[in-house]
Formats: structure tokens, C-alpha cells, sequence
């Protein structure tokens, strides 16, 4: 089932009003919902909706906190999300990270008592719309094992690093899990086995079978070690910047609430050689798609390379959403 | 073979100082390659050095060369390393960094046309010992294969992240590789297969057979496509904010040229909550020395962790070095 882009925002956005949201962040939290699912990253669009509805009726997100500057240092400020929406709050720190990034040629805000910002994505594309290099990353609860335990410790932290590009930015979204829960239970509902091992097995075995996975939650770091250590590192450089939350701290409340962010944004407008950073950023794209495919696969892409052909193909057709969770918005 | 720090780093310095460096230069230079043998990264101690002796003498380092600041806005410079010796320009650029930070909350240097900076880790040392969160990471030679891809075309763009730490900062200090070549040779000197794949056989086949991907040199990116987008990334970024050369322009060059470096420091000694942030990192790191161990794992470390133990021994009872190099260093 598909529907247009405008009927997706505006259902969204008349339930957040029905919420209680002001209208300007309404607007702004149903379109950065209608904007993932457009860009075909649904379980952070659409899909995820309902549970921002719960957290929101359970208290665990804020929707009138407006974000508070705690400490400012130059190019460096820390915020205080104060439990506010996540997507909001994220949106709004970028946001002045790009404007602290026109004075000091970078800004860095680091946020705390934030939330969930569902498409880390959106916050890359915020920067390189704006001429940036946009970096930014967020802890979570402890959903990953680190390298050498038994038990869950660590995030799976998502990062973000976008670089701008006229013909659209090259953007790597990526979480510090090898396949996401969205992706092992598409796997397991098709009956398929992982490309490759995906996490652990009840007896601490490395596996493909993502039933395994799922019924153990013992999802896999990339890179194993390196992932591991990648997941800690970016966690406590979070906590430290923001003065927010660890990985640990967050895993000792109830759901995944007052997890603590960071947005980097380099201003790439005012650089003497512009025009010929785009030439090189060319010769590079181009030398990735010259590159001889493997075995099973048809062509080499930079990373987002298939996000604008998915929005080019949405905004025309439709974007495809599940027809149960849609229904339940529209009964909202 | 076992040899004493100040013996290492006396004989380093004698024979760069006979190169022709002069003296504060040949003591930073030889320093940091005799510190990384000491912390344990012998490859890019002692290991590299007949490297960088032979690259000087090539001409692809010129031994005199000062870096010159290009371009400034604010907490962001750019500079040209004029195919200075790699470690001396990347400790300047840090410490530049780092006095940046100091002023504007963080400080970023990128550097065009430097050279291998050998220990990546050195520089994360560098910011923590100064009580700045440090990240920095190189581009390099196009050494792996894209994912989908067949040939060899991204770098393994290693990258640091260091947080401050008292008893010993946390570092993270990984190549986009899940191994690197020196790992594949030991393995293969044991006659012993890899953990996990590191990498394709001759057929495009993962394998976890190191003579086979040392056959085939396709290592293997961490994480599959996540690594291969990370490298992509990191490669952009480094060259957009240096303006300098890409991995693919580093490979139309011979050898490992001029490459193009980020430096990035925060300072934490002005926070105001500083005093709480150690407490609360302690936490995470009490928390993760507390995980059980997964079968085969005597116990869970943080990133970093070994290296002040190995330091430690190395002092005491010397560092150890391959007779046959340090022979050729003792009669150069």
C-alpha cells in the first residue's frame, strides 16, 4: 500500500496537534517522520510512530521541553534536551551547529536528557543541505555485546557523516550492530539466513540464523573488536561533551529515555577551493562506479546513493507504508 | 631481543640526525617510533623505520619540510605538510589543535600533502595527555575492496578516538581493515586460520585463511558494507577539509604519498562539570570490567587498557625488538 507524501505529513501532523504539540513542532516532528519514510528508512518513519505516541503518553517524552544552552565555549555549546521530542530537539542542534559552523568554521553541539531522533540520516542531510560536513552520533541503551562478554554493555550507537554534493551528498547512516532488529526480522520472516554472521546463538556461538539472534539479543558489533571498541568510544565522547547520560546510565532506566547526542558541522561554503573540492569529489564517485562488481552484486554505489532514487520513485508513486500501522494513525 | 627505551630512542635519533634532520626534529621523530615499539604497535615502531629511511631516501619525504598554514577560519585551519616526515607533522597539527581548542572549545587542523603518520594512536595519546578528547584519522593508499566491488579502491583510513583519563585515557585506534597485513603475516607464520573472514580468496569468496587474502590482497572491510562506507567517508572528508588528495589520487601515485590527515581536540579542562565526568566514566569502565566473560575470554577491557600494561612491562625489562632490524638500525 502506498500514499503520497503530503497525506503521510499531514495525518502525522494533525495527530501530533491532537497530542498538544504547537503547530511549528508538529510541523517539524511530522515531517521529519514523513521525510524517513520517503527516503525508504521506514522503521524510523511511519513505523516507528506508534512508539513515540507511547513514549510520549508515558511520560518519557516531553513535548513542550525546548532545548535549554547549558555552557557555551567558543564553537562548542552543550545543551540540556530537558526530555523534549527527539527528532525535535536533534533537528534544532544541527541546526546551530551549522550556525556556529559560519563563525568559527565548525560547531560542535553536544546535548544531553535528549531522546530517540529516529533517522539519524535526516540530521546528515540537514548539514549538507547547508553546505556543511555534517557528523553526528547518539548513544542508546545497552543493546550490544561488547567483544569478549556474555552480556549486553554497550549501544549500537548510530553515527552519521554526510558530505555535501550538489547532484545529492554522499551520506553513510550507519549503527554500530552489524543488522539492525528491523533487519534480522526481515530476514527471519523470509526464512533467510544472514549473509553473514549476524550475532550469537544461546550458547555464545557466532551464527547466520537470525532467529538465533533474535531469541538471544546478542546482536554483533562490526568489525567485532573494532565495532566494540568503536560503540564505547563514541559513547563516552557523547557523555563527556554533553555531561549527559552513558550507555550504562541509560540502561539503568525503564525504555530508552535521556540519551545523550552529539552534531559536528564543518562549513564548507566559505573554503577558497570549492569548485575544485567538487571536481575531486567527482573523480572519486566516478572511480567507485568504474570499479569491476563482484560475484552477485550489479554495480559499486557511494553511500546514499540509493536514498534519492527511493525519494524520486516515493514522490511519484507513493510511499509504501504498512497498511495496519498506517490504519491505526489514521484512527488516531 | 630485548633492548632498553633509551637505547631504542638513542640509536633512532643518531641515525636521523646522520639523515640530516636536525636535532629537535630528530628527537620527535625518533621518540615517537621508539614510543610506539614501547607501548607494543612494533610495526609502527621500530618495524616502520627501514620504511621511512628508504621513503626519505626515495624523495617521497622530505626530511626538512615545515608545515604551512593555508587557510584559517576560526577553530578550523588548514594546512600543507610539503611532504614532511608523517609523524612530525602529525604531532604538530595536534598540538595546533589542541592550542585551538584552548580559545574556541575545540580546535580542528586538516593537513594536505603529508606523509604516513605511523602510530595512529600516538596522536590520541597526544590530545589526552593534554586533557582533550582527540580524534584524527588519515587517508592512505586505496588497500581495500568497496563492498559489491572486485577490485581495490578505499583506504584503510585508520582513525583514533582518545578521552582523557588519569589512571590512563581510553583509545581506540583502528584501521577500516578487520585485519592488517601485519596480523595476516603472524597469522600465517603460525600456520593458524583467522578468527572470522578477513578478507577473499582468489575466487571473491570471503575466507578466513590469511595466505590466501595475503595471495589475493583483498582484506576485508569491518563490518562488510558499513567499513567499505566508513572508509568512503572518512577518505571525503580528510581530502575536503585539507584539500588534499583522495585515496583514489594517493593511488595514481607511487608507493604512499602525500596523504591528507583530520585532527580534532576538545578541550574537557574547562568544563564545569569535569569533576562529575570522571566519576561518571568510571562508572562505564567499572560496568564493563564487571561483564562475564563469552567463552575463551578470560575478561572484558576497554580500549586502551593493554597498552599501559605493556608500556609498563616494556620499561622494566626492555622492549622487544626483531634482532635482524635492529641490527640494520645499529649498523646504519
Amino acid at each position: 500500500m502506498r500514499v503520497p507524501f503530503e497525506q503521510l505529513y499531514g495525518e502525522l501532523r494533525r495527530v501530533l496537534l491532537k497530542e498538544g504539540f504547537t503547530e511549528d513542532r508538529a510541523e517539524l516532528s511530522a515531517r521529519l517522520f514523513a521525510e524517513a519514510s520517503r527516503d525508504g528508512f521506514y522503521t524510523h518513519g511511519l513505523n516507528r510512530f506508534p512508539t513515540y505516541l507511547e513514549y510520549i503518553r508515558k511520560g518519557f517524552i516531553d513535548i513542550h521541553a525546548v532545548p535549554e544552552k547549558v555552557e557555551g565555549m567558543g564553537a562548542v555549546e552543550r545543551w540540556d534536551g530537558r526530555r523534549g521530542p527527539g527528532n525535535i530537539n536533534a533537528y534544532l542542534s544541527m541546526r546551530r551547529a551549522i550556525e556556529l559552523s559560519r563563525t568559527y568554521g565548525m560547531g560542535c553541539v553536544a546535548i544531553k536528557n535528549t531522546n530517540h531522533w529516529m533517522r539519524a540520516g535526516s540530521y546528515g542531510w540537514q548539514a549538507a543541505e547547508a553546505g556543511c560536513i555534517g557528523i553526528c552520533w547518539t548513544n542508546t541503551l545497552p543493546n550490544l555485546v561488547p567483544w569478549g562478554a556474555e552480556e549486553r554493555k554497550i549501544g549500537n550507537n548510530p553515527i552519521v557523516l554526510a558530505v555535501p554534493r550538489e547532484e545529492g551528498p554522499v551520506i553513510l547512516d550507519i549503527a554500530m550492530s552489524q543488522f539492525s532488529y528491523g533487519n534480522l526480522n526481515a530476514y527471519s520472516s523470509r526464512g533467510e539466513a544472514l549473509p553473514v554472521a549476524g550475532g550469537y546463538d544461546g550458547e555464545g556461538r557466532l551464527t547466520n540464523d537470525p532467529d538465533q539472534i533474535l531469541a538471544s539479543g546478542k546482536l554483533l558489533p562490526i568489525g567485532y573488536w573494532k565495532g566494540s571498541g568503536l560503540s564505547i568510544l563514541l559513547d563516552l565522547i557523547a557523555m563527556m561533551l554533553s555531561g549527559g547520560r552513558s550507555t550504562y546510565e541509560v540502561g539503568l532506566d525503564e525504555g530508552e529515555q535521556a540519551v545523550s547526542q552529539v552534531f559536528l558541522a564543518f562549513d564548507t561554503t566559505a573554503l577558497s577551493d570549492r569548485n575544485m573540492l567538487k571536481e575531486k569529489l567527482e573523480h572519486v564517485i566516478d572511480d567507485l562506479h568504474r570499479s569491476m562488481p563482484a560475484q552477485g552484486h550489479r554495480d559499486v554505489r557511494y553511500p546514499g546513493e540509493d536514498t534519492l532514487r527511493r525519494r524520486d520513485d516515493h514522490m511519484r508513486n507513493g510511499i509504501p507504508v504498512d497498511p495496519q500501522i498506517w490504519q491505526t494513525v489514521l484512527d488516531a
